[in-house]
């Protein structure tokens, strides 16, 4: 029986020639403090505007109560089941501090850790700093290149912390963690928990050794332990889906990482919204699809911070006359959930959608906030509805059945 | 686990007396052209006064974003889904002749060709004219009726095109299609392409032999080609599952065929609307359950000619008054999918719908049009849920569970 990806699949136009310009804004969606949202309570004139000849309404990123994390949030929006294609936290921790991972790759984090007298005596090795850390992962990096013919790419991240990515034939991610877990014990080492991840059981502590080796003179730096091994989902990119070329607009590294994991390419940008939507305009000949992030409502919003979060909003308003110059034949502008500083975090509430193109119903609201776009021509729907209804009015989907 | 079908099934109050219309105006969703769709700009004082009283809201065809084809659409419409149960092009266009096909029917598409020297030099047999297509599908009816028990029906088109219908027991569609291709090649005969497929195969090819016989001085349409082999799906009846015994009011013969997949009784009828309004009225009496279905909407759709689908609209709606006067239980109003005149083809877009009964909230709504069924009491649903909907508001549903 078809399932929804294999029925896109098939439908998708692959020589259609429409641009699409698919804009999320981290955590748009709020809860009113004194009476109104951070998108009603910003002055928005161009998202007005097109929210008037737009469908608007609300996704719900899963499904209604649950608060998604950014992986499975980005995921939905994209189109694809965010239960079915579960990105681990490791994963995205990796994929935060700038690592490149692709498919069968093996990765995990790492501590730099404190051994003496063959006890871990600080899992964190004192807090390095970062910079001694940027050193180190530097020193090791150089060092160590390959292990079996398996490539070794090291990452620092902050402090003591930084992200291995092993890249080679036959990587298996089950096995256990190379790590302690407390003070005071032995080192561990990782151990294959099925017969197919020995190879990587024996990469990886062969890995743990040299970097010990090399790094023995490093007090308190001088050892490492490697946890959270995950190989990334094995998720059809969206040019196999929907024929599509797609990019990724977006400053921090781990949406880059996401968007890689569906086959965008990166587009480098700077990290204001204008930065990115001059990034696109100069490259709008080069693909079919931009997915392009502005993260801060969301950092904003998770301090509780109400009005920078509406600053945020402003700005990337303000700003928008510089994608809609370059004329996409769609436009999206959503976000991938809700991050209300009411809460101080992520959330469940279903966010605020507008999808324009010459051929949708006009919802005919006054403002792009929740509750106008709950009035809007497109209902509340399921956020992996959206890429559909993005392709149909792209032009870039068969008719389905006779 | 239950799907469903079972579910209804189960449910289904078989004995009530409750009389269900069910009117589909073909493509009747559309887009603003100069501000107003379709509906919006037709004068259709009696759906609005309907839709003021009924359930009113709008319907994804098959799900966001994908446009359904006619087949789907009406599947949909009749609470089966239209993933599971594929209606090929092949069984579409026997239907669309007017073939009676009925479960377990080998069905293909016909046409005649020219055969000269062992080689066919025209697929098409110069085109010839409908009326004579009519005399030699004639000419062979009355030639061959049966074949090693198979019973064979033949069904004019248009010019060269006609379409066969074998009924007999254990037919299969896993054969090849009985055509070169292209021209200055020698003709093909049918393969069987799985084992159980053989007995097909001989059935096929002595029909080709005798038609040959029978056509052998009817220059230049000396021969047929068959292909695109197919058995209907395996569809249960409304009957089997909803208790209803139900009627098809359709002019064009395509959609009596659909209607007839799942055990629809065609009523003559007439090109108008009011031909169909009057049939349903003087039919009431033998039927639970009346589809009643208006093509030239989605005609002029199709064209591009919003007037002309206005017009139709309006039509309908004078009409109207002749169907009230029957009475009905339960009055649905709908599309089995929008064709704006903007796209000049079908599209995505949900169908507006009106659901009338005594036991709906009322909508309150000014008019029947997309923008006033987005505010109506019934919500943006998808269309396999509007049959549940109809057989509880006709009090043809038991209670599920204690």
């Amino acid at each position: 029986m078809l399932n929804r990806e294999d029925i896109l699949r098939d439908l998708a136009i692959r020589d259609a020639k429409t641009k699409i310009f698919f804009l999320v804004i981290d955590g748009l969606g709020g809860l009113p403090v004194n009476g109104k949202t951070e998108l009603e309570a910003a002055n928005t004139p161009n998202m007005d505007k097109l929210a008037y000849e737009s469908s608007c309404g609300l996704l719900y990123p899963i499904m209604p109560g649950l608060t998604p994390g950014s992986g499975a949030g980005h995921l939905a929006l994209f189109g694809y089941d965010p239960i079915r294609y579960d990105i681990g936290r490791g994963i995205l921790e990796t994929l935060g501090v700038g690592a490149d991972v692709r498919k069968g790759d093996l990765t995990c984090r790492g501590n730099y850790a404190t051994l003496k007298d063959g006890m871990i005596i600080d899992r964190r090795a004192g807090r390095i700093s970062t910079e001694v850390n940027q050193r180190l992962t530097a020193k090791l990096s150089m060092e160590i290149r390959e292990i079996d013919g398996v490539k070794v790419y090291l990452y620092p991240g902050m402090e003591h912390r930084f992200a291995v990515v092993f890249r080679g034939e036959g990587l298996s991610d089950k096995i256990s963690d190379a790590d302690p877990q407390k003070n005071g014990l032995p080192p561990e080492r990782a151990k294959a928990l099925s017969p197919e991840a020995k190879r990587s059981e024996e990469i990886v502590n062969k890995f743990i050794e040299k970097a010990s080796e090399v790094l023995k003179d490093e007090w308190p730096a001088n050892t490492i332990l490697l946890r959270g091994f995950a190989l990334p989902p094995d998720i059809p990119t969206m040019e196999e889906l929907y024929g599509l070329k797609c990019a990724s607009v977006a400053y921090y590294p781990m949406y880059r990482g996401v968007a890689q994991l569906v086959g965008m390419e990166p587009i480098e940008t700077g990290p204001e919204p204008e930065d990115a939507f001059n990034a696109v305009k100069e490259n709008k000949d080069k693909y079919d699809f931009f997915y392009i992030h502005v993260k801060k409502a969301d950092s904003y919003g998770e301090d509780g911070a109400f009005d920078k979060k509406v600053e945020v909003i402003e700005k990337v308003d303000k700003a928008l006359p510089i994608l809609l110059e370059a004329s996409p034949d769609v436009l999206v502008i959503t976000g991938d959930h809700s991050t209300p500083a009411l809460l101080k975090s992520h959330s469940w509430h279903p966010v605020p959608v507008l999808l324009w193109s010459p051929y949708v119903l006009p919802s005919k609201i006054s403002s792009f906030c929740e509750s106008e776009c709950l009035k809007g021509s497109l209902g509340i729907i399921y956020a992996i509805d959206l890429m559909p209804l993005v392709l149909a009015n792209a032009l870039r989907l068969k008719k389905y059945g006779a």
